[in-house]
């Protein structure tokens, strides 16, 4: 099975839900890696599950302040992680923080509309423009031909929400349409950063966890942390070129745009 | 050949560029209509030409005041349009005002980012959230079934730079990365408010005009905002129930999202 050995990993909302099912899974395995595990708020209650997993694994995981929405932030925290890094490169980024805002044309809100816009869309422009050179150095280094998230890779946790072939099936029932909006800006910040990754042979595309229990996806979500992040590291540990701007489930099925 | 009959048409971005051209051509077809020709500056310098086209043709068009930007003249607008409108419809609503950003992973600035999707995305979902009432009247005043432009509809004036299938091709050319993010989220409100209009069977679809010489496109564009209003109109007077929801260029073609 296809497994994710990237060295040094960062993951943005690593202090709950996905992000921080993710660092659990990614510590199981055996592979020697670094894993930076940022969050807005890394003394605060809300991280208190992160904290005592980097106790435990003091080697493995070093915990940074990443505030999505700030730009300050997010330049302060990628002056450190490259500090820690030295002369390695960052082998996988994984933008994996989120809002969700729910409304329809009458109900959504202003406010919503542009906080989910700047957490799930700028933020991740900046992060992803921030941490370029040493996503450059690691594909440098790496040696081999082609792309894999083992050399260097952007995953961008999307949302089927942002599929405009899918989404309209559930808007009536389930209208969340400031997240849906954000997620597809999301995704064409996706396409267009692969083309500009292309030539570094930086991968880069979109990932759908399926819908899951977490504080976001709600109690009545089929699925539980695990089964989606299990299937979430098969899949990055599998992608090559050839998924390389693309939008796959976490089962690696494609979703249309 | 298929023509625009609709009696209440409202557009907004009248004053200059492909809206302009719109209010013109719409003035050339021998039915019986009334236009509101909305823009931001009634009395400013860049709506002389709008100004005096109303002169010419006082019981046709009505300028009205309406900035995408600011909810409170959103609601305005609506609220005297409803006025002179009465117990009378609205038939057609273009959501045509629209700005552009270039910009990279690199280069997009935050600012810009924020008034793309402000113009480009929230200002036209207030827009179909205010107009609606008046939208309702109309489909309801029209007796037929299915949908058309004739009865109830509201067009909006995209871009194939928000399409994830073809933007990329020519990203690295023509970087508009702020823009393309929000003509995105602009096209996920498209289709998601075709899902919440449908059942007043008010027809709702996404437009892209071509690349055409104006402000915004610029004089390297191949087209003349003539030829590509001929085209849209010509698009738009044909719409059945069949284009619900769908994305369109001036030709009639269908674009992938
Ligand atoms: N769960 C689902 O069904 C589902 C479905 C489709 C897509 N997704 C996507 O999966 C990703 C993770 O979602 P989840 O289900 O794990 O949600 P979650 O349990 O609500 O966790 C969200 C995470 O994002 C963090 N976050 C939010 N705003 C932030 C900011 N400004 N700066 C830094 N961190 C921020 C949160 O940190 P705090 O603790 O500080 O708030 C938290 O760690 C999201 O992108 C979401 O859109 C989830
Ligand atoms: N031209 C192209 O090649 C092309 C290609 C694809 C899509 N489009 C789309 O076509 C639409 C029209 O573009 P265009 O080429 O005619 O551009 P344009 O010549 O630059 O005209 C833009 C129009 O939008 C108005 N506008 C901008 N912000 C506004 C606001 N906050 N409130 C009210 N009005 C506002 C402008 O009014 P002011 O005079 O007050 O600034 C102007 O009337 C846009 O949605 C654009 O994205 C154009």
């Amino acid at each position: 099975m296809a497994a994710v050995k990237a060295c040094n990993i960062l993951i943005t909302g690593a202090n709950r839900g996905l992000g921080l099912e993710t660092v659990k899974q990614l510590l199981e395995n055996s592979c020697q890696k670094h894993i930076f595990a940022t969050c807005r708020d890394p003394d605060g209650p809300k991280s208190e599950a992160l904290r005592e997993l980097a106790r435990k694994h003091p080697r493995v995981i070093t915990i940074i302040r990443l505030d999505v929405d700030d730009p300050c932030s997010i330049k302060e925290s990628a002056k450190k992680v490259g500090s820690l890094l030295g002369n390695n490169g960052l082998n996988l980024l994984v933008n994996n923080a989120g809002i969700v805002a729910r409304g329809t044309i009458h109900t959504s809100r202003v406010e919503d509309m542009k906080n989910t816009f700047n957490t799930n869309v700028i933020g991740p422009l900046l992060i992803i423009r921030e941490y370029l050179p040493y996503l450059q150095t690691a594909a440098k280094a790496s040696g081999t031909p082609g792309m894999s998230c083992n050399k260097a890779a952007v995953i961008n946790i999307s949302s089927v929400a942002g599929s405009m072939t899918r989404k309209p099936s559930n808007h009536i029932q389930s209208p969340v349409l400031p997240y849906s909006m954000s997620k597809a800006g999301f995704n064409m910040l996706t396409v267009l950063a692969a083309e500009e990754l292309k030539a570094d042979e930086i991968l880069c595309m979109a990932l759908h966890p399926g819908w899951v229990k977490t504080e976001l996806g709600g109690e009545k979500a089929p699925l539980e942390p695990k089964e989606s992040v299990e299937g979430m590291l098969r899949v990055i540990g599998s992608l090559t070129e050839k998924q390389h701007g693309g939008f796959l489930d976490y089962t690696g099925e494609t979703i249309p745009w």
